[in-house]
């Protein structure tokens, strides 16, 4: 199965190394020069639980000719539709394309691109870190849930879902990936554009009693939200595994605050509590922190001079 | 007539000086020591628009003896009980007690302390800043109005007024001067609470139109309530005056990111956007955009390890 993933940051090359070293033929596709640059000239280097270096290929999207029969998504949210454009050569009738993005309604943009029966969403817990142009940090484990969004695409994802196995990716084929989509998007919503605001690790955030009322009041308008658009979602549950995931991960600082507050970079904003406001007002639900959260990063972008 | 600063900071500071250049009787109180004893030892040093020196009394509120004719409130708003607390004793049946606080919802507080017909509610757009203790920076004009919360003490507070009018400081008596206390409550609605979580200048946030987003829909919550609570507002009228302000006062940090940003002290957002969602809870108006950022401000503070 020759695989391409489009977006080699940290999580991506964690996927990409995986299939390599299963034997599967795989391609790294990337726009930073610093980093396809390191990877062509020295190897793609691993630390973390093990040390590795493998010569793996890397390039940039518009370089890509070699059909694909599956590209897995791994962009940042807001170069989706500039990687889609620029691997569209690589694309024919048969290929899957797997999105493991974090954030909300990027089959919509997919569809625009992807032929329904051929788009698989999924969800990881897997992480990683890019220490460097190169330089990976793989620690731990995790797990990926995907579905097909066309149910006739089920019997060729079972498929894809036994290769990424062979590679140790812990992938399960959920016949309702939605709620663990939403899921993992509430954990970003309530941790990431607050941590980045008030530029504190998690741990710090969930330790205040008036950080917690916003995280609940989020929490809460993504259910309400979810669950209008037809996913099953339970809000304790949700509350939960929140809370769980704020102590495991309570020394971190997200990664929209290393966007945001350490690089200056654009943030995912839009895509996590945005894309709920938005979803919000087309269902007439009201949705007011998601909205003011959305707006005090879009904020924080323009002081800081890195929103166009 | 004889008049108690109750709080000398950079605004009592100047009341204070404009009384004793027009020859009233007037002690300043307060409770920092380095400003008391800089001011004891050396006088207060006025700078800006003019250079002066001045040998005026200051002492701690608990050493105040004399009965005072008129006590001018100007602490910061969560010390306005101990500060009341503490002056009793130079209170009697005949004391007016004006209240210059910013905030909203000081009478409250004050009528525990002060019979309603000796309390004026005021309001002042005169600015000051305090540069190191005892050196005061005074620079431009500015304006009171203020009204006897009891009709009956009417033509009293009209003695006051011609006394505060012969130190120039320019106050109207209002007969419903609870829209200008609103009006300013909300410029510092609108740029306070923003300003200190955006780390950033008032112009720098009103130049982000999701910054403006925000600015709107706090106004909006400030409208709703204090119609609510029967205070005429008219939120357009509101806007232009905010807008005006934002303009003008462009290039500064507003007071509450001296106090949270760049001193690390606690803020008065309980008595800004916090006080207008207390009261809309109570009147089952919703604020959001109050209740979240009065979160985050508290949020700040936890994560400042400020607030016990």
């Amino acid at each position: 199965m020759f695989t391409y993933i489009a977006g080699s940051g940290a999580m991506g090359c964690r996927f990409g190394y995986q299939l390599y070293k299963a034997d599967q033929e795989v391609v790294l596709l990337d726009m930073w020069e610093d980093h396809i640059k390191a990877i062509q000239e020295n190897g793609l280097k691993i630390i973390g639980d093990q040390e590795d270096c493998v010569h793996i290929p890397i390039m940039r999207p518009e370089e890509a000719s070699r059909k694909a029969d599956l590209v897995i998504l791994f962009t940042k949210a807001m170069q989706l539709p500039d990687m889609l454009e620029k691997i569209r050569q690589v694309i024919d009738q048969d290929t899957k394309v797997l999105c493991l993005l974090n954030g909300l309604g990027h089959e919509d943009v997919i569809k625009k691109y992807i032929p329904e029966h051929n788009i698989l969403m999924g969800v990881t817990v897997w992480t990683a870190g890019l220490k460097t142009p190169g330089t990976v940090l793989l620690t731990s484990t995790g797990a990926v849930n995907l579905q097909s969004i066309d149910p006739k695409g089920e019997s060729e994802a079972l498929k894809i879902v036994e290769v990424l196995n062979k590679a140790h990716l812990n992938v399960t084929y959920d016949a309702d990936v939605l709620p663990s989509i939403w899921r993992k998007a509430c954990v970003n919503g309530t941790m990431n554009s607050t941590c980045a605001l008030e530029d504190c690790t998690i741990g710090e955030f969930f330790a205040s009693e008036a950080g917690l009322r916003i995280v609940h009041s989020i929490i809460h308008e993504f259910v309400m939200v979810g669950e209008a658009t037809g996913v099953k979602l339970d809000e304790q549950a949700i509350t939960d595994y929140v809370m769980h995931t704020s102590v495991v991960a309570g020394s971190h600082y997200p990664s929209m605050h290393q966007d945001l507050i350490q690089n200056h970079r654009l943030t995912e904003i839009d895509y996590i509590n945005g894309a709920v406001a938005k979803k919000g007002d087309l269902l007439n639900i009201p949705t007011p922190y998601c909205h003011m959260i959305t707006d005090l990063i879009h904020a924080k972008e323009d002081i800081l001079k890195i929103r166009k």
